[in-house]
């Protein structure tokens, strides 16, 4: 019998698993300070409505698991999560907006094994249909800092604006049809040097005089540090409706993000991301700091996707990001100080030497006041101790006959090796 | 293109969701009270692996969800989590005895559409595996309580050991290959009259002197209400190995539960559930005073599934249980009053009707003080005030030029209709 893990798939041991429920309560906790709310969409559904919801989107149809029940129906695991919501706000025309709403749940992806890639992974998202306001997208960039404060770990967001980029497009003479095309290779100006960027960019068949009035432009803007000035020397050199809607979006998300003090926020008018679904300001989150380069989270307004799957007139505009729980889960592990929100189970091993029944009345005074408590039950001293040791239970318990006899117990810190000899009374103090 | 829901598969709108997050947190608090940790396995798994751990349980192999992906590997959805737990085990064997797990996930079943039952739902599960004292059941036993004291929903307990049944039969002269079918039967007497068990057991070939025998013991015990003189009594008509087994293992459970003041425990000699891994203690718990009747969680110990599934020589001693989410989110539903430990999202909605700012530093404000607000960014007053009405939000803030000049801010109590004027110090202080 073959007990190897399949290739993509991941499960989580305790000490993975509470680091991930920790960083998970965090962000529950957050999103529900700003007033969201949770929802449970499915996990199977029709695959005659993935595939309507993808029509012409073959890669990711080429990725949806699919299945058949023994009724004959052609169902598929659930790819994402953004979908779900919309198909939420279809199904229930009662709903009433805007609805404010997270879900934290897993996706399935077929895709290579070979590339390192999750098979099954957990989203976190958090999104608002039925607001419009630009003030909506600060108040998610507000909550990322919320967050990542009460994880402690120093982050820093990059934005930009997919209708003011479009703007300096527009302004350089790119043609409409390669928007797109550009915007991809403008994006990896972090990665490449600009050559290559420009290089690319000739291959992909843009005229000189584009690329070279992009450039400028991006010289132009490039030492600038402050987010209002940069804005503002872009807003001298280009002038068309497109440029001026992003401009407008962005200076107001600047404006309420000062009021809030939130300084790690830089415009990047190079940035680019989810082109297709994106249509305002996107953003990503990346760590100070860190090893791990990769953004740990990331957003945007997506105002056309439940329009187009309602096929409705109602606009429905919509904002919101997705956190990432895996990289949120390393960065942790990079530095275990930042662990101190997090409290491991139990935080205290009694064991037994002689009657149960006194170990039984501890535990349970110690659990009445939320002290987490196990009693090991068989174990005898020796090996209890070394399994508390191993697995970094930070208390240890011994109740002998002595103890039973003077109600007084020694609270043994196992990390100090110190032992306190204290009443029931005053362990619960001690470690409440 | 159709949007209607599958059957058999729920979604849950924030209404719903919300009660169910407050449920698990409840769960969780208390699992980890008890030393429990959770884990997070896999929704995918190989197919070879189910198939083989299902040998001869042709029932469920039936009812799960088989795929196949593009590699055209073989793969099932996940079917529950105890096997999953054994599996763990077997994948890790540096991992340290006892451990105590829960886990909280979904699991799949592709059964018949008609009946009503959910093919896609939650199972929370939480067991112990390397413990073979009974006062790990009584622990179990006692965290139940715990749990339903925590939701408000008062509960009894019903427990009975499969060993003592069995030997029950024994004495009673019933052929041990009639253990579990004359065990099926007589856990129908709650439901059914005796007369009918009777002639379903003389259908079912058991000698008429084995079934005078049977129920002249029950009769017996019946009128006996406390558990220690039902088990005395028991004992005195009954005399082999594998009743005294039983009879041991629910003294020492008993024991415990007197120990910690636990009353509401009924020991049910017919009781019998899950005999396909039950291996001794075995429980169901049931409301008070409530229209549902089904059971709210029910467990056992399952000394034998780990072993069989790693065919070691080792023992693997097993006990935990499963509570059930969908039915105590309807018992809670049955009288709301009892939602007092539960705080819906957002508390307070803030409706600017002038400038935007100072209605983002309240909201920031009150955030900072874990006071889940949300702004009502574009609504106009009476919309809003009908969102906050309709949406059942306790507290509205309206904010025009008045309020931004004087600093003092009207707020609303939208079930009393009561309006107090307040600084943001004091709206902090009233709904902290």
């Amino acid at each position: 019998m073959e007990l190897e893990q399949l290739k993509g798939i991941k499960e989580y041991l305790p000490e993975e698993q509470e680091i991930r429920e920790y960083i998970l309560d965090v962000l529950k906790k957050n999103f529900k300070k700003y007033g969201f709310r949770p929802i449970e969409t499915s996990i199977l559904e029709a695959y005659e409505i993935a595939a309507s919801k993808y029509a012409g989107g073959e890669e990711i149809l080429k990725e949806t698991y699919q299945l058949t029940d023994q009724g004959k129906r052609k169902l598929c695991l659930r790819y994402e999560l953004t979908f779900k919501m919309a198909k939420l706000i279809a199904e229930n025309p009662t709903l009433r907006l805007p609805l404010k709403r997270y879900e934290i749940g897993k996706v399935f992806r077929d895709g290579p094994v070979k590339s390192g890639r999750l098979r099954e992974f957990t989203q976190c998202d958090v999104d608002v249909a039925g607001i419009k306001s630009p003030a909506q997208d600060a108040e998610i960039i507000a909550l990322i800092f919320d967050v990542f404060k009460d994880l402690q770990l120093p982050v820093y967001v990059v934005i930009n604006n997919r209708k003011l980029l479009f703007g300096l497009f527009e302004t350089c003479n790119v043609k409409e049809k390669d928007f797109i095309n550009v915007a991809l290779s403008l994006d990896k100006l972090e990665k490449t040097c600009q050559k290559d960027v420009e290089k690319e960019l000739r291959e992909k068949g843009i005229k000189e005089q584009s690329i070279d009035a992009l450039f400028d432009l991006l010289a132009g803007q490039k030492d600038i540090k402050d987010n209002f000035k940069k804005l503002e020397f872009l807003k001298s050199k280009c002038g068309n409706n497109l440029f001026d809607e992003g401009y407008n979006e962005l200076l107001l998300i600047f404006d309420c993000l000062k009021l809030q003090n939130i300084k790690d926020v830089y415009f990047t008018p190079t940035l680019s991301r989810g082109l297709s679904y994106y249509t305002g300001p996107m953003w990503e989150v990346y760590l100070e700091n860190s090893k791990i380069t990769s953004s740990v989270g990331g957003g945007g307004r997506w105002d056309k996707i439940i329009q187009g799957f309602l096929q409705s007139d109602r606009e429905y505009p919509a904002t919101g990001m997705s956190f990432g729980l895996d990289i949120i889960y390393n960065a942790l592990l990079e530095n275990k100080t930042k662990l101190t929100g997090f409290e491991r189970t139990p935080k205290v091993l009694i064991i037994p030497l002689d009657k149960l029944e006194p170990c039984i009345e501890l535990a349970t005074e110690l659990r009445k006041n939320n002290i987490s408590s196990s009693i090991a039950f068989e174990d005898k001293l020796s090996k209890a101790l070394d399994y508390a040791n191993k697995e970094k239970i930070p208390f240890v318990i011994v109740v002998g006959k002595k103890e039973i006899e003077s109600e007084v117990f020694g609270l043994k810190d196992m990390q100090s090796g110190k032992t306190n000899n204290l009443t029931t009374k005053e362990i619960i103090k001690e470690l409440k």
